[in-house]
């Protein structure tokens, strides 16, 4: 089974992932800069690093799929899985966003980095399975350093928000985000 | 008439329909783990649930237009009617959920399942009138014993859910999902 | 310039308008038949309605553009031309169902349909502008009665929606989404 | 890298971001005229004004890769970076519409403009730095006066929104859209 459909529909899946953040967004009710930092601030700046992410994701899958062509029942459910992980990133950046960064929805958060992250990695998993596949992704990604680097990062934001104070636990989600 | 424009823009409208359901998942009001659990838990349980389905269609759908390449007006409806039903999950889904698994709203949404099964049904024997779709339809898809079972079993959910508690006739419709 | 990705974006629009109209659907508060009758009926035959229109108007654009793949500054207007009026159309259903069909959201309802019409309308004689295409269009859309026919049913359900019951500026509308 | 996903993916999300604007229009409560005006009139304006921006981008998106199919990580970032711009428009549009054009929000409106813009050309500075696109690029676009005219007025509009009448500012970004 060739790749295109599976590459269309995920572009248009993350397409509305990455679009829909906005209406997420609450419109202030006054009518000065100030209202627009106490209502949306910190909401735009969470909207940024979630758009940066699917930005990145979108990015690595096209990569992705550009060097393998072949993709069989497992790979779809695994395609299937990593999408399901980034379309609650919407949902868990507006609780994070709502609360104002408390703790448990700054951990929500860091897991579904974290689930994004492993999905990802599953699906290349479920690729490398194909025959012929395995030597070109090990070719084109190395030896994914980075994104077990990711992994970890996120691993260590959750626990930084957990121990010290929440807001902490976005410095490691913001460095993977600029990797 | 050739089927290209056709699979874009159903998959454009599966992609959108898997993604919005995300907008109906209320955000809790408080910061703990519990008002996750409160507000969202189920809301979270029944939209994997319809994820699962319309990734199961996705999949249907593209594997039925990559052995037929030829549509004409009655496949261009009997696809519109699919995608009407489909397009009515997440408002099914979002009842169910905030009626916390009320009796209605589960039977209500064991018959949009009905009505997508059916209209995919419709959809099958469609493009089996044009010429020389059939043996390849039949070849590929067998005698569809699988998708007749699904019918019967969401007809069975929703006797179950009328006859005894509602939230057992979840259980059939769990099992089509996971099938 | 090809009409390609004209095509595709137009594709995507069309596939958002028909597939957002169902997040104006009112999720019923309570949980039996009569909630979701009372709370949703009306809004699921106006769904209805809308998404048989937007089903024939992509119809038609995949025809109209299988005929002529040649486009200019003057087409690509028309087009979104015609798109702003389309995506309007989940507006003026959900005013026309909110306010359980009185008279002038019927009558602007109509205006909506008329203003789409007329949109089309000018989008053909754009496209017959360009050399060679007005001949492959008289073939294939013949004297384009049944467009003429359209219009004409829409201004006459306006007009019977102003003069007589609201209502009744619902049968023309319906006539046409029939024809 | 070739272009195609690149351009599939960004019409994906201009379409997204076309259309949800009408998401944003509030459905007037009464059931006259006067009251689709009160509540919606200035909407309807402001949502025609995006929406005609948001084509005019799609349009020269479309124009700027025909002419350079070679895309690098600058160039994906650029394109991230117009396109994170663009998505705010639904939000900056809202504001300045239910705020009725009072000042701040008018500013907020041209610096999401004026931001958009600067994005498109940093777009066009990273293809025109890839081996061969320069001359594509700089036949094409001319000096491209136009595009550095509409930074301007963008600016001009600000001031005027800072220093006279609110509305006052709307004058220049009309301007721009009418170009």
């Amino acid at each position: 089974m060739g790749s295109n459909r599976l590459e269309a529909f995920s572009d248009g899946v993350l397409a509305i992932i990455i679009t829909i953040m906005v209406l997420e967004l609450e419109v202030p009710e006054g009518h000065e800069w100030s209202d627009l930092w106490d209502a949306t601030g910190l909401g735009l700046l969470t909207y940024l690093l979630s758009f940066v992410y699917i930005g990145i994701y979108w990015n690595n899958h096209h990569h992705l799929f550009q060097i393998c062509d072949e993709v069989d029942g497992g790979v779809l459910w695994a395609n299937l899985l990593l999408l399901f992980s980034l379309s609650l990133y919407p949902f868990t950046t507006a609780w994070m966003d709502e609360s104002e960064l408390a703790q448990v929805p700054v951990v929500a958060y860091g897991i579904n980095l974290l689930a994004a992250g492993a999905s990802f990695y599953v699906l290349e998993h479920m690729m490398a399975r194909l025959p012929g596949q395995r030597d070109k992704l090990r070719e084109a990604f190395g030896r994914t350093t980075k994104e077990q680097l990711s992994l970890l990062l996120y691993t260590l934001g959750i626990l930084l928000a957990l121990f010290t104070e929440p807001w902490v636990g976005l410095v490691p989600y913001v460095l993977v985000a600029l990797m």
